[in-house]
């Protein structure tokens, strides 16, 4: 740590600890709601965790805390504009969460809040719900000590794990509606555990969905195995058309506008504390990367472009042998892209990649499912500056510039409709398991980014 | 039809009219069972069809009927053997049925038998119970007139579908028990409408399970695409790496014993009533075969070996978008083998391609789940001309010789242990959606069946 923390942050600091029970046990009740943003029958659900988190936000002392409904799910909003002079910042999270699948690996229930040592483990716990909860509950923390520093706007969805439309169109109408001078999202991790640090770009995304028809009827393979179109075998001409066994992207043009990082990132990045082999062995358990082997580790996680495959379904897959020729398989994929690749042309690629590959006697048809472009912010923004400044001093490293592989939509659309700088400050760890079973929040930094991010508030108001 | 039925069988036939209502019912009566015998939560419906055969063998006048327990599902054995001087026939038969899904693409419930037009539609109508009653209700019919024409042992077994070792160990171990002249097994396809068919050549089979495993955990593609290796991604590589897109399977030493099809054989096979579009429009339903296209579909069927993929599974494939790199996928594979090609041979060259074309990084294992050689049947002995002879006078065209795509492990065994000819009388017919949904039984060809089988047995014991 640095110097000493000023007595309006000890203040604060003091507020956070003894309020540590309580804001536990409301962490639990969020994580419990199983909120499944992609799944309808969980819509319920989806909407009991938007209610909670508007209760939270007037718990927090902010105004006109309301549901936003509309296409999918909830927006939640609120605000607290009391400072004249000072900046308004404005809050995003999202209270939607990943389906727990494959259920049998996790440990203990996804929605059943469980500690094991430092470790919280639940469905959403670090996307986002606990991650979010750390503004949430550093706006209470200086709200409880009079007026906020700055004025505050928070606007968060919960449609962020299903791509949905909602928070897109509803900012088309209505980012006049909310200026502010600076976003802060906490939805991103640190480097390191102790290696506090803002995320200053983001891979977009661009995900499809490809249903192959073969038969008009699943099909004995011994009357037709030979002859009838295997649509399983469709699915596997077509991703190996489309990525070969080098890691190498094989549709034409995909590359065109991949930027090529530059020496003093390079550089940066490899001064990083990152330890390749831990990664794989510890992180992947594995012996072997896959994809672009030209490329080190970090610069094909932040800086390339890819092409996954996250799911086949086709044919019979229970226990046994049971020899069919499926009539039908479907395959989701997605690309996660890189500045200056537009999503609408890398899917026309796509498009004709797939087109081209497709056999004989299979019927196809491709679906979006979500689509986003990269987004990189100035990491010289005096906002970004001073959010450098305040998480140093409350973490063992000097905070850090990273760049992450995943994507958050949303920073796209308010870096581009309101202007501003997003502040991604990151407090989750690289191996906190999103989207995967296990998922888990480092408690201590749950703890620490509260402070941090009040902390930060207190200097933007300065 | 060709000369008037003798009035032996006359008095049979009208036999089996006065008890239609009855058979029917009791057809009814088995199909309602399911015994999937690949899913081990059905094997108490597996163990009540052994016990209804059972009876139903007993009805026929048969004695010393009984359970054979062992290692899996039952085998039910009968005999009669009150006809000194006379031919034994041994029945062969399987009570089992394959897994009914996809459900939702029945149009009727698989266990409920369910009658449209001249067609019955259940799970296992076609393959083998509603056939295998054929031979069950052509001996009750024989038995009704007093002693049967010919000595008859009865071996049928639960495990045909989940490619069970029960009934080859029994074999191994109890053939000399069982002498007998001939097999009967009704459980092959007519190849059209009204053309009796004999199958003298089955393909065999090797049917395998590959796991792929890459991370310990599912990953996030953001965070870890680009880097971890992709079972889904694994798996579409092995894929076509065993087989191209041309429909020729790569694996080298794959076709070597594979025997060429003589002149006659292909000249015998053109001069059948098979007409390619209608197969690939209302068979199939597409517009172009796959496979090897320098082979007519007929041959490519019967006598040249393929590779089919019958399920992956791996990632998410519910509703909406998740972005996982799943840590493992599983493939089900099989090859129909055609005669010369031996399974432990093939399971190796297979091994030796598919650990040739695993990516760095990815674990595997490879689990036989089936294992058979094709088996031909000599077409000039006397009981096959027999068959044919009786065949032809009750359909209206005669009785021709064919080759089947499928497997029948049962009929190497036999030929084998036995040294004696199977007759594969086919009652089926080629759209029976054998293993698919909508699985159906043309009833005429049921009814008739009964006839001409009890018809053929009186011929052998003249």
């Amino acid at each position: 740590m640095s110097a000493p923390l000023p007595e309006s942050i000890t203040v604060v600091k003091r507020y956070v600890e003894s309020q540590r029970a309580q804001t536990l046990e409301q962490l639990h009740e969020l994580l419990r709601i199983p909120s499944i943003s992609a799944q309808p029958e969980h819509s319920q659900h989806v909407w009991l965790a938007a209610e909670w988190l508007r209760q939270a936000l007037e718990r927090a002392g902010l105004h006109n805390s309301k549901l936003v409904e509309g296409e999918g799910h909830p927006l939640v909003t609120a605000e607290w504009l009391q400072a004249p002079g000072k900046p308004t910042v404005l809050f995003y999270g999202h209270y939607d969460v990943q389906p727990p699948d494959p259920l049998e690996e996790w440990l203990s229930p996804p929605f059943e809040p469980t500690q094991r040592g430092d470790n919280l483990y639940a469905r959403g716990v670090a996307d986002d719900k606990g991650l979010m909860l750390i503004w949430v509950k550093a706006l209470e923390a200086l709200a409880a000590q009079g007026d906020l520093p700055v004025n505050v706007r928070v606007l968060c969805e919960g449609e962020e794990e299903s791509d949905g439309q909602h928070l897109k169109q509803w900012l088309q109408a209505h980012a006049t509606d909310i200026p502010a001078d600076a976003v802060i999202i906490c939805d991103t991790e640190m480097f390191a555990p102790e290696w506090p640090s803002i995320t200053v770009g983001l891979r977009g995304i661009l995900y499809l969905e490809l249903l192959l028809e073969g038969a008009k009827t699943d099909l004995h393979s011994g009357s037709y195995g030979g002859v009838a179109p295997n649509p399983l075998q469709a699915a596997s001409e077509i991703i190996t058309a489309l990525k070969g066994s080098d890691g190498h992207i094989r549709v034409p043009g995909f590359y065109d506008s991949v930027e090529e990082v530059t020496k003093s990132q390079r550089d940066h990045w490899a001064a990083l504390p990152f330890d390749e082999n831990r990664f794989l062995e510890e992180d992947l358990g594995v012996t072997a990367t896959s994809g672009e082997a030209e490329f080190g580790i970090l610069e094909r996680i932040w800086a390339r472009p890819t092409l996954e495959i996250h799911g086949i379904a086709g044919g019979y897959t229970g226990e046994g042998a049971k020899t069919v020729i499926p009539a039908r398989a479907t395959v989701k994929l997605s690309c996660r892209l890189v500045p200056y690749q537009d999503p609408a042309k890398i899917e026309q690629l796509l498009r004709q990649a797939i087109d081209a590959a497709m056999p004989a006697g299979i019927r196809s048809t491709l679906k979006v499912l979500g689509a986003s472009p990269a987004s990189v912010v100035d990491a010289e923004h005096p906002f970004v500056k001073l959010a450098s400044e305040t998480l140093s001093s409350h973490f063992e490293n000097p905070a850090t510039a990273i760049r992450c592989g995943g994507s958050i939509p949303v920073v796209g659309e308010f870096t581009e409709r309101l202007g501003t700088p997003c502040l991604l400050l990151g407090f989750g760890l690289p191996d906190d398991n999103l989207h995967a079973p296990n998922e888990k929040l480092y408690m201590p930094n749950f703890w620490r980014g509260i402070v941090a991010v009040a902390d930060l508030l207190l200097r933007m108001g300065k």
